[in-house]
Order: structure tokens, then C-alpha cells, then sequence
């Protein structure tokens, strides 16, 4: 089964908001072998979006649409999904109660427009919303689904989880398409293309097989897809390009599929049972975050600082005055110190650190902006590596954090650079 | 002029990669008075490539086309654009050189995959790459445009900087479109609505005046969208709306347009030469992360704490373990003492804090999951505030880092709750 994804909202067609909910939507519906062929976004007009209506439902079998389903004037999907049913609202009893507890549990009565919410198409089955007042629709006709939702990511997610996912997995086809991705970081696209080898000759388009190389600033991902018969033919062929590739790559390889490099770390650390803490500057406390954003960091992570002036690098972190005075606070000499000094005060097994020029202000010829010195202390070693990341002050930021794990993550598994 | 923007690739197909393209190329453009009609997305398949190639210059004058031009087997685009304009390759020697060059910078030698990106389609005009090594193409024809561009983020930004946005700035129509959003935060969507009034009369469609409320986890946005026959004529259309809404919900706009809360906070904190710290436990380093990516936060930004153990806050802050033991960390009275014990150690003038359940395990009734106290001090009030912001674990975090910004910004502009 093919499917298409529209996305209705002005604010998609002027870039005031980036369409997160089509990735989130494709990966899920990949995920139980309904493969999107093509997504489309257009704005709250409604002959625009009949027409998108009508050419999705022409071309693929499943359509998804998201946005303006919720309660203000400028939300008109719902008017939209009526006339191309050609069928008119009906109240939701269940919906309209719905409305109702979800405005009680927040101590507020609803407002004319929140219980308004609760009419849908007649002859429509309802999607609950879990985490927010505007109901879904699905409609079936000839063979063929379409399916309605909020545009709020996580209101729509929630709909995904509960409705759309276990619908289609009882309805998937016979041919099993599966994707596997290997992250790496610490190599650019094409000195990974050349350690891998000749990818035309390895995966022919008659074996099913294909490669995808897809950079960004944390790394090159590697995607493996494949098509088969059988969920096993599928592992079975993934396991075996897998092997080959890690045959050739291995050490920039820190984790697969939806895996970040800070679960991959906390994942190692929680193994070891040792403890993080970390002193950033010009990172500013992204580390921290990437960090915490795993559940169950606190068993881990201790505490951090982020010594931004030059003061608090010397009384949070006890790096000498006269390191600073005589390298600069951008140097190998203060990154160590600030590793050092966090792994001392808070005594953790590790101790990680960040000190550089993010930009876009405050470069020189010697150090130029982008230049950053990332540290690391354990109880057996001190040392600090150095890196250009650019001169986009929010990039270097991210690759720089990027880099101070995988240093600990390259310590931990004592793989060289 | 309309637009249609065509993004290419599997790995938006199958959700793995978010795309940011769009919405940034629709903003640019929207900007020189080019309004983007429709936003497609294709996989890397000629057959759909070409189709949609057909499709969005059959109904629009702008064709943007971004993705599959890398250097590795599975970009495809390049020989897409050949076919669709029935032409060959040739190489461009400027493109060529500048592959060298980009190497040599890095103290690299180019693959022959990296010199064959100096290869365009005869007959197109070259857009230069200045980030990478793929150039961009236009094509003119019969009086539309298309134009392909590499789909690496930071290349096509700089693509659409220098030369797509002067380009379609000098052949822009006679209508105007401009857009205006303010940004509110600390109130719902509906709550927000019944505020300003009822905006179907305030704002007919005849008006070319229109109202959009576009919620998300950090508040609510108003975008306002005028159409008129000059820019004077816009501008001052958009401000007496401007006013009117201002007159109905100021304390709840924080900004306009791109502004973030941390810029807006960091221009009221440069202009009174005051100093910030932060003590940050359930939000992880994310506001000092946030306050970070301003250029010249270094300026009023002093330190920040991540105190995520008990013995942290106690150390870090100077929290009396005592009122841990009494109250819980997660309280108005440790709130209350890790932001004067970050004021004090940092000689700041104002300190602001977070404990909160991220989740997703630690809630119990009294405390569920998604609590989070955030406390503010200086030198005459200190106090906190409690909030509860749902159950995502990353949600909470943003949302927590919100209120936290806009209880300085209100402290700072003696705004009430």
C-alpha cells in the first residue's frame, strides 16, 4: 500500500513552521510497510485543497492529512473534508465529553468554540484525541482510506500511536520493505563513500538492496534499505550489508536507526556504572541538555557547569589564572584544566569540556572562530583535541557537542581517532 | 509570482530526515513578495522526479528544486534536470576550481566523486556553492523559473542568500504580501481567541486583512497576513491591526516575527547592563543553552549550574539539605534557594532556576509527572512559581525553559501573572 501525506496550514507555505509532522507520520506508516510515496503541503484555501484531496485519493491508496482542524476561524479542514464527502456535521457525544473533562481537569469551562469542536462528518469513523479536544476522521471508500487529524505534532502523534499504526499493520500487503541506519560521526560523506567502497558494484538495484548516504552536521548516516518476501529474507539481508559495511567502517559507526550518540554513551556508562559530569563554554550548556534528554540520566550524569566568563572557569572549575592569562581561555591547556577541574568537584569518573569561539564575533588568525578544544579526564588520563566546526555560531555549537561525546564514547571503547 | 518548492529524497520519504528546506525557502521567498502556492516531496525515483518536475511549472511560474546533487551514487537529480531539459553534462570550470580549492582548505585531496560535482547541465546558468562543492542550476523558460539547489541545509541557505532572493527580488510583481507575527506565550490557543475578540468581524477576507492563531509548546502565535497595493499601504494596515491586538493581550507578547524569547530577554538585559545565572536541574542545561545562541550573550550571561543530584544543589547552590529533606527537591523552597544561591556565588544580578519530574518515571500523585517550579531572585524579591507541563520529557523541557525566560522578561518589565 502507497501512501500520500498532506499538510494543510498557511503557516507551512510562508516557512513560519517546519513541517515535523510528515517525517513523523512516514517513519510510523514505513514502520508497519506502507511506503509514502509522495507528501504534499498546501494552504487553508479550500479549492486548493479539494484538489489535493482528489489527486492523492487518484494516485495512492491511503491518504493522511493533517492541520486546521482546530478551533479558530482560520481552521477549515473539516468544512473542506465535508464537501469532498459531500456529507455534513454531525455532534460526537463521546468528543463533546471529551471537550468537556479535558477543560475540567484544567479547573476552566470551554468555550463555545472548544465544544464546537466536538461536531465531525457524518458517516466518518472517529479518531480519539488523547491530548487535545479536536477529534479524526477516517473514511473508507472503494478500497481506499483517508484519514483527517489535527496538525498539533504531539495531538497528532498520540492519534498515530493509538489509531493509525495498529489500522494498517492488520491490513499490511506481502512485500516486506524494512530500512536499517548506521550513524556515524567524525568522517564527511565522501572519505566514508571511499571507505565503504564502490557501492554500485556491492548493492545492485536487481538485489533490492540500496545505500543512502545522508549527511548533517552531527554525521553521515548510512541507510540500508531493502525489499523482500519474508520480515526474516529482509533481517537476513540487512544483517549481511551490515557486516560489510561495519567490516569497512566500524570505528565511526556509534550507533543505528533512531539511536542518539548521548543514549549510546548514558547506554555505556549505566553498563559500566560510571559517572559524567561536564564544564562547558562555548557550548553553553548543550551537552547538558543532550545529556538529560534521555530518560534515566540521573543515574549518570552528576551535575554540570557552564563556565561561560572567564571568572567562573577559575572558581567553578579551578583552572589556573595563569593558564588562562598565558594561552588563553581557548587552548588545550584550559580545556584539560576544565575537564580536570568539573571531574574533581564533583567526583565523577569522567569529566568532559568544551572551550571555543562559537562566533560570529571574536575570532582571530590564530584562532579563528570555530576553532574549539574539547577535553576529557578520567583517573588515568587527561587530554584535549581540537576542531574547526565553522563559523555558524548554532552549528558549532552542535558539533562541537556532537565531538565531546564521541570523545567519551571513543575513550570508553578505547577507539583511536 | 507563485511557487511551488519540489524536495527530493528517500530519507524524507521514510521520515527520517525533517525537512527544513521548505519552510526556510518559503520564508525567503515569501519575503520578496514570491507566495509559495504548494510544497512537494518526491523520493529519488526519475519517474516521480520528472512528474513533479511537470506538474509545478505547469502550474506555477517558480519551480525551487532541492536534494539529490551529491557527490555519492544515490543523487540523482543532476541527470533528472538533464532529461527534463533534454540536455548533457559539461563541466564548469569555475566549479571545478572551487572543488580544488575547497579541499586544499582542508588539507585534503579531492575523490574523483568530488570533481565530478563541477559537472552541470549545459545550457543552465551556475549558482556557486560558497559551503560546499555542488553547484545550483537555473533554468529560464518561456518566462519561469526553475532552479535546482543542493539539499545539505547550510549550501542551499547560502544559495538562496546570495543569489535566489536578490534574483526574484528585482522581477517582483506589483501586489505586496506581508506577514506579521506576534508571539505570546503563558496563554492557550482558545484563551487567546476570547481575548482578542471576535476576529471574523474584526478581519474580513474583503480587507485583505487575515488572522491565524498557530499554537505550539513554547505559545501561541498570531500571524497577521495583509495583501495590498504598495508597502506603505501594508505596513500601515499591519500596524493598526498590530494595535488593536496589542490593546487586548500585550502582556502576553513577548515578540515578533523570528524573535525568540532569549534574544528579547538578552536585548532587555544588555540595555539595563543586568547580569543572569541560572540553576538549572530539570531542564538540563537547555535555558543556558537557549540564552547561548545569541551573539554576545557572553555580555550579560555570566554562568549556569546543572545541578541534577541533590548533592549538587546542595554543593553547587548552597540548598540547605534540610529543606530538600522537608520539602523535596522538586519545591518552592529549593525553586527559591538554587536561584539566590546561583545569584550570590555569581555576583550576578539575577539568578533563575528550574526543579521539576521530567518524567517519565518519578511522578507520585502529590508531585506527578510534568511539576516544575521555577524561581527568579534579585536583589529586593525572590519567589517561584509552579506549573505543570504535561508528560513528554522533552516537552516539559522546552516548555519549563519558556516559563523560565518569560518570568525574567515579566520580573524585568514589571508585568504581573
Amino acid at each position: 500500500m502507497r501512501a500520500e501525506i498532506i499538510s494543510i496550514g498557511d503557516e507551512l507555505l510562508i516557512g513560519q513552521v517546519i513541517n515535523t509532522n510528515q517525517a513523523y507520520i512516514a517513519e510510523q506508516l514505513s514502520g508497519v510497510g506502507v511506503a509514502v510515496a509522495r507528501m504534499t503541503t498546501v494552504g487553508d484555501e479550500e479549492e486548493s485543497i479539494l484538489k489535493a484531496f482528489e489527486h492523492a485519493l487518484e494516485r495512492h491508496e491511503i491518504v493522511i492529512v493533517t492541520g486546521g482542524l482546530g478551533p479558530t476561524h482560520d481552521d477549515i479542514t473539516r468544512k473542506a473534508v465535508c464537501k469532498f464527502f459531500q456529507t455534513d456535521l454531525v455532534v460526537n457525544e463521546e468528543a463533546l465529553e471529551r471537550v468537556r473533562q479535558f477543560f475540567a481537569r484544567r479547573g476552566l469551562a470551554p468555550r463555545k468554540i472548544n465544544e464546537d469542536q466536538a461536531l465531525v462528518p457524518r458517516g466518518c469513523t472517529v479518531i480519539r484525541n488523547l491530548q487535545g479536544t479536536a477529534p479524526g476522521y477516517l473514511f473508507e471508500r472503494q478500497g481506499k482510506y483517508f484519514i483527517a487529524m489535527p496538525g498539533v505534532p504531539f495531538e497528532m502523534k498520540a492519534m498515530v500511536q493509538s489509531f493509525v499504526v495498529p489500522f494498517f499493520a492488520q491490513r499490511a500487503s506481502g512485500i516486506v520493505i524494512r530500512h536499517r541506519t548506521l550513524k556515524t560521526t567524525g568522517i564527511g560523506e565522501s572519505f566514508l563513500a571511499e571507505q565503504i567502497g564502490d557501492v554500485h558494484k556491492i548493492f545492485s538495484p536487481d538485489s533490492g538492496i540500496a545505500l543512502a548516504f545522508l549527511p548533517s552536521p552531527l554525521g553521515t548516516r548510512l541507510r540500508i534499505s531493502v525489499r523482500a518476501v519474508s520480515l526474516n529474507d529482509a533481517n537476513e539481508k540487512i544483517q549481511s550489508v551490515e557486516e560489510r559495511i561495519r567490516a569497512r567502517a566500524s570505528k565511526y559507526i556509534y550507533g543505528a536507526d533512531g539511536e542518539e550518540l548521548e543514549e549510546v554513551v548514558g547506554r555505556l556508562l549505566s553498563k559500566r556504572k560510571l559517572t559524567l559530569s561536564v564544564a562547558e563554554s562555548c557550548t553553553g550548556g548543550l551537552i547538558a541538555d543532550k545529556i538529560t534528554n534521555v530518560p534515566g540520566s540521573s543515574n549518570y550524569f552528576e551535575r554540570g557547569v557552564i563556565a561561560y566568563s572567564n571568572q567562573s572557569k577559575v572558581e567553578e572549575l579551578a583552572v589556573p589564572l595563569v593558564l588562562i592569562q598565558d594561552h588563553g581561555a581557548v587552548s588545550r591547556e584550559v580545556a584539560e584544566a576544565m575537564a580536570v577541574g568539573v571531574r574533581m568537584k564533583s567526583s565523577t569518573d569522567i569529566g568532559v569540556s568544551t572551550t571555543g569561539i562559537a562566533g560570529p564575533s571574536g575570532g582571530t588568525p590564530e584562532k579563528p572562530v570555530g576553532l574549539v578544544w574539547i577535553g576529557y579526564s578520567d583517573a588515568h588520563d587527561t587530554l584535549a583535541l581540537h576542531f574547526n566546526f565553522g563559523d555558524d555560531r548554532r552549528r558549532v555549537k552542535e558539533r562541537a557537542s556532537q565531538a565531546a561525546l564521541e570523545l567519551v564514547r571513543r575513550r570508553l571503547l578505547k577507539i583511536d581517532y
